[in-house]
C-alpha cells in the first residue's frame, strides 16, 4: 500500500507508524504489529499504531527516528510503501527463550542488535526481559548478551589501563564515587565512571555530580577529561554505548522487574563498551537491598567474575554493609556537599562513607596489582587525608567544566526545611532504606538537585524526645507537607527505648 | 503542574497522556508510568508518553477515552492538573502474581476493573499474562478471572434457556457453527452465538456470517434476532462484553502467547456475559491445533467443566478429529459458500462438516435435556435432512438484514484463481494446518472475504500427476503469485507413492 509520509515525535522504545485504522484494516495490521516501510529504495521497520483520527486515510506518521532512517523530512510527504511483516528472525528467537530452550551466542545477538535498531516492539522487548526471568540465563547466555549489547553501541577505546567501580544500587545516599574516582585517578590507570541518572532512586551518581559539574559528556569530551586527569564522573546518556541496554530498562523499570541474567549484562556491556579491564563491584547487603543473604552475595559475585573473566575484565567484588544510608545526606546537592565536605576535611567525614570509599579504592588498587593484598584500604586512606583525592576531584570537576573552588557551602540546597523530631526518649533502632528513598523522592530529587534530607541520627543513636532526627529539604514548600503526612502514615525510622510497656 | 489538555486519537490498548518530555523531566515522570489527571473535580489516570516536539511545553494530550471521562473537547485547552502516581493497587496484584503468589478474588477483581478501565498500560497487562502464562491459574483464580471479566462489562439477559457452543480454534475451514445455530435454533432455547473476527486465522465465524448478514449487532439487535429467531450469529465487536478480555487479547496477539487460564477465563466470561447455562466445547485435536494428546484434552474439558459448574454454565466438551480442514473450503466467503449449500443439500455436504456440526449439535441437544444421551446426533442430523436447519439460517440471516434467498453461486468469490496440480502420482498422505491457513492469509482473507482455497483432495485420496489439487482464489493477482511463490517453499500438503524408492 501506498501512504503519504509524515513526521512525528513521541518519545517511546520503538520505532513506531500511526496509520489510519481503515488503512491497517485494509492491510490486516494490528497494534504492535511490524510494518515494513520503503522509501525510494531505503527499508526500515516499525510497529504499527492504528488511529482512527489522528492520521488521515492515505497518510502515515513516521517516528523521527525511522522518519531519518528513511530520509524523511516532516510535511514533505513523501510516498512509502508499507506492507505487514511476518515475524522477524529475532522474534522467533525471543519465543524460543519463552519456551525454556537456550539461546545460542548468534540468536542473543540477533536478538540484541533488532533490539538497538528499534526494530522489535516494546511488547516483544518485555517478553524477551520475562522469558529471561522465569527461564533463566546460563553463563554463556548472560556473556553472549553482555557482548552483544558493547558490539551494537558505541566504544570507547584508552588502552588497556581501564578500571572502573560499580553498584548494584538499593542504598540510600551511596555517594561513594565521588571519593573513589579522585582517589584511584591519582595512579597511572583511568577511571571513567559513567553512570544512568537516578530513575527509581533518589539520586544516581551522575545525579549528584552534576550539581558540581557537566556530566553530560560526548565520547570525545569524555576521552579529552580522561586522558588530562585519568578520571570522570558521567552521565552515559550522550555517549551511546549499549543502546539495547538501554531500551530493555526502559521496558523493565516501570514494571520494577530486573532478571538477574540482564541485570548482568546490563551491567558489563557497559564496561565492555568502555574498555574497563579491571572492576570492582559494590553489593550492598541489607535490609531493602538487591541480595537476600551472604550466600545469595557470593554466589552473585562468582557469576560477575565468571562472565568478567570471558569478556576480559578482572572483577573484585565486595559484599558492604547496606541496612542504612551511607553518611547523612540523601539527594544530589545534599550528597555531593558531603562528598566534598568528606574530601576537603577527611577527619570530620562520616565514618560509613570513609571506610566504604577506602575499602572499595582499595579493592581497586589490589586488583590491578599496585599494592599488594591487603594494604589497599590504607593506601587509599593515605590518599584522601593528604588532601590528594579533593585535589584530584577539583581537576576533574574543572575538566568537566565546573568551578573546581566551589565551597560546600556554595551548594543551594533546598529553600525549604524541616525537622522531624523524637517522639520519645531512646536509640534509633532500624533506619528503612527503601522509606528514605521513597520520602526523598517525595521531596522531589532527583530532579530537584536541592531536595533531600539529611540524617541527624542513623543506626544505634541515643535521641532525646523532642530531639531532630531527620531534616526535610525542598525547593517545593508542598512536598514538604507531602513528605511529612507520608512520615505520618509510614515510619522511615524507629526508636526503642529500654523500656517496652509499663503496668499499671 | 497546570498544563493546558488536547485530545488526540490514536488506538492503543491504553488511556496515555502525551506531554512534553520537558514538562515529563520536570515531573520525574518516565514512558510508560501512570499519571493522575484532574480536571474540575473529575479525576482519571493515564499512561505517559513523553514527546520531545509532538505537544508543546505546558500542554498534555490526552487519549479520546480519557478526554471524555474529564469531559474535554478537542482544541478547547481547559487546564488540568497532573501529577505522576505511585503504583495502583492492581499493580501490587500484579506484581504478587509475577512472583508466584496465588491471588484472591478481591486482588483478580481490581486487576481485571483497572485492565477494563483502561487504567493499566500495555506492560502491565503483558506482565500480568506472562505471570499467569509461568506461574499458571488454579481454578479459584480461573473462575474469579472470569466473573470479574464478565461483571466489567456488559451483560445480555435472554433468561435461563441460552445454550453455546464454542471451538478452541487452530483448524482451517471450521464453518460448523453455521450449521449447528440454525439446528438448534428450531428447539425453544435460544442459541445466541457470538465471535470474535480472525485475526490470526484466516477466517473466525464472524468472517464467515459477515458474508451472508450484518454480524456487527448492537446488544439491543441481537436481542431482537435471538428472541425472533432463537439463534444468531454475531460479532462481539459491539457488544461491550468482557472488555477487559479484549484488552488482554490485544496484547497477547501479536505475541501469539495464550496462557491456558487466562484462556478459559476469556471464553467463559463472554458466556457468562451472553447468559449462556449450557455449552458445548469443540477442541480441535490433531496436528497444528491447541490440543498435545488425548490426556491434555481431557485435562483441559475437565478444567472448563469445573469453572462452568461453578460460574453456572454446564459444559460438554468434545475432543474433535482435527488433523485436516473440516470441509473442503477456507475463507470468509468459500466457507459461507460451502456452509449454505451442505445445509440446501445435505446429501452433497463433506462428510467431515456434517459429521462434526451434527456431533457438535447432538451433545448440545443432550446437554440440555431435549432427547436421551446417545440419540443427539440422529436428532441434529434428522433436522439437517429435513431443510428445518437451511430454513432457519434464512430466517436468521433476515433477521441480521441479510437476503435470505440468496443463492451459493451469489457469493462473490476471488476474480483471480489458480490450480495447483500434483507433481506426481500417489496418494495425499499430509495436509498442514498451519500452512493451510497461512497460506488462505497470503492470499488475502480474512479482510479479502473472497480470497480462499478450495481442496479437491484432502487426506487418503488418490491423485493422478497433473490433478488438482488445490484451487486459490483471491482478489489480488500478485497476492496468487506470492502464494505461490510460498508453496514452492512450504508444501501445504504431502503427496506420497507405494513405491519410496527404486534401486538402481
Amino acid at each position: 500500500m501506498l501512504l503519504k509520509a509524515l513526521k512525528i515525535d513521541i518519545k517511546g522504545n520503538e520505532s513506531f507508524i500511526i496509520l489510519n485504522s481503515v488503512d491497517a484494516e485494509k492491510l490486516g495490521i494490528n497494534v504492535g504489529e511490524k510494518i515494513q516501510i520503503k522509501a525510494d529504495k531505503k527499508y526500515a521497520i516499525g510497529v504499527a499504531r492504528p488511529s482512527r483520527s489522528m492520521v488521515k486515510e492515505g497518510y502515515a506518521a513516521l517516528s523521527s527516528d525511522l522518519a531519518t532512517e528513511l530520509g524523511i523530512i516532516d510535511g514533505e510527504g513523501k510516498t512509502v510503501e508499507i506492507k505487514r511483516i511476518e515475524y522477524s528472525l529475532s522474534f522467533e528467537y525471543i519465543r524460543k527463550k519463552f519456551k525454556g530452550y537456550k539461546l545460542s551466542d548468534k540468536e542473543l545477538y540477533q536478538i540484541i542488535k533488532d533490539i538497538s535498531e528499534g526494530k522489535t516492539s516494546d511488547l516483544e522487548v518485555l517478553m524477551f526481559v520475562f522469558s529471561t526471568y522465569y527461564n533463566g540465563m546460563d553463563i554463556n547466555e548472560i556473556i553472549s548478551a553482555s557482548k552483544a549489547m558493547a558490539e551494537t553501541g558505541n566504544r570507547i577505546n584508552l588502552g588497556e589501563k581501564v578500571v572502573d567501580k560499580h553498584s548494584i544500587g538499593g542504598i540510600p545516599g551511596n555517594k561513594v564515587s565521588l571519593l573513589i574516582v579522585p582517589t584511584f585517578a591519582n595512579s597511572d590507570f583511568y577511571i571513567p565512571k559513567t553512570s544512568s541518572k537516578a530513575i527509581t532512586s533518589p539520586s544516581g551518581t551522575a545525579d549528584t555530580m552534576s550539581v558540581l559539574a557537566n556530566v553530560d559528556l560526548e565520547p570525545s569530551e569524555l576521552m579529552s577529561v580522561v586522558k588530562k586527569t585519568h578520571g570522570c564522573i558521567a552521565w552515559t546518556g550522550k555517549l551511546g554505548i549499549s543502546p539495547a541496554d538501554d531500551k530493555i530498562i526502559q521496558v523493565e523499570r516501570p514494571l520494577r522487574i530486573d532478571p538477574e541474567g540482564l541485570m548482568i549484562a546490563s551491567v558489563l556491556s557497559k564496561k565492555i563498551a568502555m574498555g574497563v579491564k579491571y572492576m570492582v563491584l559494590d553489593l550492598p547487603y541489607g535490609n531493602g537491598t538487591k541480595i537476600k543473604d551472604e550466600k545469595d552475595g557470593m554466589q552473585l559475585a562468582q557469576k560477575f567474575k565468571d562472565v568478567g573473566e570471558a569478556v576480559g575484565i578482572k572483577i573484585t567484588s565486595a559484599l558492604t554493609y547496606g541496612s542504612q544510608p551511607v553518611g547523612h545526606a540523601v539527594g544530589p546537592a545534599l550528597e555531593a556537599k558531603e562528598a566534598l565536605e568528606s574530601l576537603i576535611n577527611p577527619y570530620r567525614a562520616p565514618n560509613s562513607l570513609l571506610m566504604k570509599s577506602a575499602s572499595l579504592t582499595g579493592l581497586l588498587f589490589e586488583n590491578v596489582g599496585l599494592v599488594e593484598k591487603g594494604l589497599g584500604y590504607n593506601a587509599a586512606l593515605s590518599l584522601i587525608f593528604k588532601g590528594k583525592s579533593y585535589q584530584k576531584l577539583k581537576e576533574i570537576i574543572a575538566a568537566q567544566g565546573g568551578n573546581p573552588d566551589v565551597k560546600p557551602d556554595d551548594l543551594p540546597v533546598g529553600s525549604y526545611t524541616y525537622d522531624v523530631t523524637a517522639e520519645k526518649d531512646g536509640y534509633i533502632t532500624f533506619i528503612d532504606n527503601n522509606e528514605i528513598n521513597t520520602l526523598t523522592r517525595l521531596l522531589g530529587a532527583p530532579y530537584d538537585k536541592g531536595a533531600g534530607i539529611y540524617l541527624y541520627k542513623k543506626e544505634n543513636y541515643k535521641v532525646a524526645k523532642g530531639e531532630p532526627i531527620i531534616r526535610l529539604y525542598s525547593n517545593s514548600e508542598s512536598k514538604i507537607d507531602q513528605s511529612l503526612q507520608y512520615i505520618s502514615q509510614k515510619k522511615p525510622y524507629e526508636i526503642s527505648g529500654m523500656l517496652i510497656e509499663s503496668y499499671p
